[in-house]
């Protein structure tokens, strides 16, 4: 019997995503290296395992599609070798792994130049996502996207009916989409840590109290899955305690959200939040900061700041703005500087309002938004601009309050920073072009003629 | 007649270098394509212009040095590959341009294979320290390092004596230290911008009298090259104008701070406060910020703030520690990753001392916390620590007023939530870990036994 797709690698989300495939009536032949794995997925229904990786092929119909679900790096390109004597012109390798997308670019057009398409996939959802709804971000060649595209349609996310699916362009454009939605994930999750400790230090309420808050966030325009599972995170108990208040404060990361920093540099256009919260898990990790900790102690309480919770509400809004807006100035970069024309901001702004991690009530303005006017800047869309105005004088006291009482809010301060930056116009870096005129004669522009000039400086006034 | 020294390139950095060597006794033949600027260095005692890069090989004796002082990238590349068929095992190749490290471990390797041995020299202090005595970062190959070691002790800034200039380790190590040197310069740039910013803007001073408080400042210490020619710059007149009132505020770069933050990135070492300064010359030149701040004026009165320059200078000295501080967390972390054991902190530091944009005041602390404690994370070190304390309320108050009134304080902010970050016993941070849990299932630490659990998040509370 054959299969329509081939899938390789098991793990959480290979095996989620078979799952979710089957079940919508995909047959699916799979392979991972691991027996266990593998086994446990013998007997369902339109599932066929194979033992090996030209078993899987040689379970599938030409033109042939196999789904690569193993861990970015070497291990795609040892399944791309493995996988590349077996397959012949026309049929198409899918990486639906959280690769890099410059590798994306160089196997899809090594690859090319063979006739097999390539198409990178970032699917965002997590474990629950991958099983019963992810969001989908593809890129590739086109004619390959279509002949799947109906497949991934049916198992990604719906919102408001529509699935959370959509190519974006030509080779990396799926997974550069989903970098960026990683790194505006990162700095989501910092900027709602640093409120929950606000809450936790400044305020002294425990986790069940700021479960209560979270939740009633979650009902209104904070509306987010992020928010969703921090009430329900705050809420567990283990015995007496609070589960939370168990868990380490180090924090990992796989490296996505560094990505999406260094390339929002490299292009330009830069992401200072998102570096922030990359550097926030450094420092949660750094063992100099216990030994620094204990040598000097804060004083954490801020009572008689008169924080409020709607004021929190407000840093928090503030912030998810800042750093969507970081996000969508990033991919607008991409797209220009890698050549993905066909990416439209609205459609990613649709894609991530159902299925992934970062699906946020705020999207809906964003869309709406980039629907009207493709090429803006999300600082300058109507309907963003007056939540800012709005939110802006609690955003302001919440950051100030962090600062005088030294709890550490690197993301809410810097989404401010930033959002102050964008709307200053005549601003201090004046200084910066003399002082690099000054001692490198790197030339400065003048606000009273064109061009550029370098000053005298040598003569002392 | 025989040159101990060629040197190709004789733009603003390469001139000036040549005529220091030449002035302190050394023999120079030198080389640039625009026959201009080789034309300009004719009839300078001990200098030889050569009509050709083969002309400035054949005018040493053996063993040859050769300097390139040429923009880094592809004209280093093509200089070498018009030097290599010139070249004899044990002639040295000395660049001496701001090339990214990665490339001068590249290069240096490559050459070592055809014993040829290969310097980077990280040289800072612009167009004045070239001419007069810069600081001077080496790496590459030691006995190679030896043979020149005295000519450029000889033409490099001196402090307490001792010439600024020192070799770090193999292949890159100079570039490196120099890199970190600009991601430094970078961010030390962008919060005397800001503080600049506060007394026009905040406080309403004009130039000259913010002169004044930066001239004061650079008495104590503050004390530093950047304060000096920020005083100085700040006094120019151009008519009834200030002149750094005619300046654009758009703020260009070269790439090496950019380079500095993504590298602390990738050692896992971030140093956020420069990602900042970076980020924030990127939105002096975002042409979104003018239609932006048209839409949305700002109140930039804070008279009512009371903030002294006395706590602007706190804040000052509080960025620039922690500044610094994410620097040499930089360096300790390449000098593990790059294998470059010699590489001494307090070396560093001492190098900075002199002739170099950064160099400041702060670094006697910091050479002497090194010397005392070389594994020390500068945050550790008790004369700094000290400082902090002294400055952290002025520092916070500053801040604070800053982010009250919409003054854009990207570096000052990102620095003390940094700091603060870094002295926190318990942050938020267990949050992010159980929502990676959550989600992705990334397990987590827990406070109360060792090793790495999943949660089970599945079963409602």
């Amino acid at each position: 019997m054959t299969s329509e797709l081939a899938m390789i690698g098991l793990g959480v989300m290979g095996r989620n995503l078979a799952l979710n495939l089957a079940q919508h009536g995909r047959t699916i032949a799979v392979f991972d290296r691991d027996a266990a794995r593998l086994q446990a997925m013998a007997g369902t229904a339109r599932i066929t395992t194979c033992a090996a990786p030209a078993a899987v092929v040689a379970a599938l119909r030409p033109p042939r599609t196999v789904m690569l679900m193993v861990p970015a790096g070497p291990p795609v390109d040892e399944a791309i070798a493995t996988l590349e004597p077996l397959l012949t012109s026309g049929d198409t390798i899918i990486d639906g792994g959280n690769s890099h997308f410059h590798d994306t670019r160089r196997r899809a057009q090594r690859l090319q130049t063979r006739g097999v398409h390539y198409l990178g996939l970032g699917i965002s959802g997590g474990e629950s996502g991958a099983r019963h709804g992810p969001s989908i971000m593809a890129g590739g060649a086109r004619p390959a996207w279509e002949r799947v595209a109906d497949t991934f349609d049916a198992v990604a996310a719906r919102h408001d009916g529509e699935p959370c699916c959509a190519w974006f362009g030509g080779d990396g454009a799926g997974h550069f989409v989903k970098m960026i939605h990683n790194g505006i994930e990162y700095a989501d999750m910092q900027a709602i840590a640093e409120v929950y400790a606000i809450l936790r230090d400044g305020l002294g309420r425990p986790a069940d109290e700021a479960a209560a808050v979270f939740a009633r966030w979650n009902e209104g325009e904070l509306q987010s899955y992020l928010l969703e599972i921090t009430a329900d995170i705050l809420a567990r108990k283990e015995g007496a305690d609070a589960l939370v208040d168990l868990i380490a404060d180090r924090a990992r990361q796989k490296g996505t959200g560094q990505w999406a920093s260094v390339t929002a540099m490299e292009l330009g256009a830069p992401a200072p939040t998102l570096a922030e919260a990359v550097a926030a898990r450094h420092v949660s990790a750094a063992p100099e900061r216990t030994i620094l900790a204990r040598s000097t102690p804060q004083d954490r309480s801020w009572q008689t700041a008169g924080i409020l919770a709607a004021t929190l509400a407000d840093a928090l809004l503030g912030a998810r703005i800042a750093i969507y807006a970081q996000g969508f100035q990033v991919i607008a970069a991409g797209k220009e500087a890698y050549g993905w024309p066909e990416l439209q901001l609205a459609e990613v702004a649709r894609v991530w309002q159902g299925g992934c991690i970062i699906r946020a009530r705020l999207l809906d303005a964003i869309r709406a938004g980039f629907s009207a006017a493709p090429a803006a800047h999300l600082l300058q869309v109507p309907e963003i601009r007056s939540m800012l105005q709005r939110v802006e004088p609690g955003w302001r006291r919440v950051v100030g309050a962090a600062v005088t009482h030294g709890i550490a809010v690197p993301a809410l301060a810097s989404a401010l920073a930033w959002t102050d930056g964008m709307r200053t116009a005549r601003s201090g870096a004046n200084l910066i072009q003399a002082q690099r005129d000054y001692f490198g004669a790197h030339g400065v522009e003048r606000v009273d003629r064109s061009g550029e000039v370098h000053l005298d400086w040598s003569a002392k006034p």
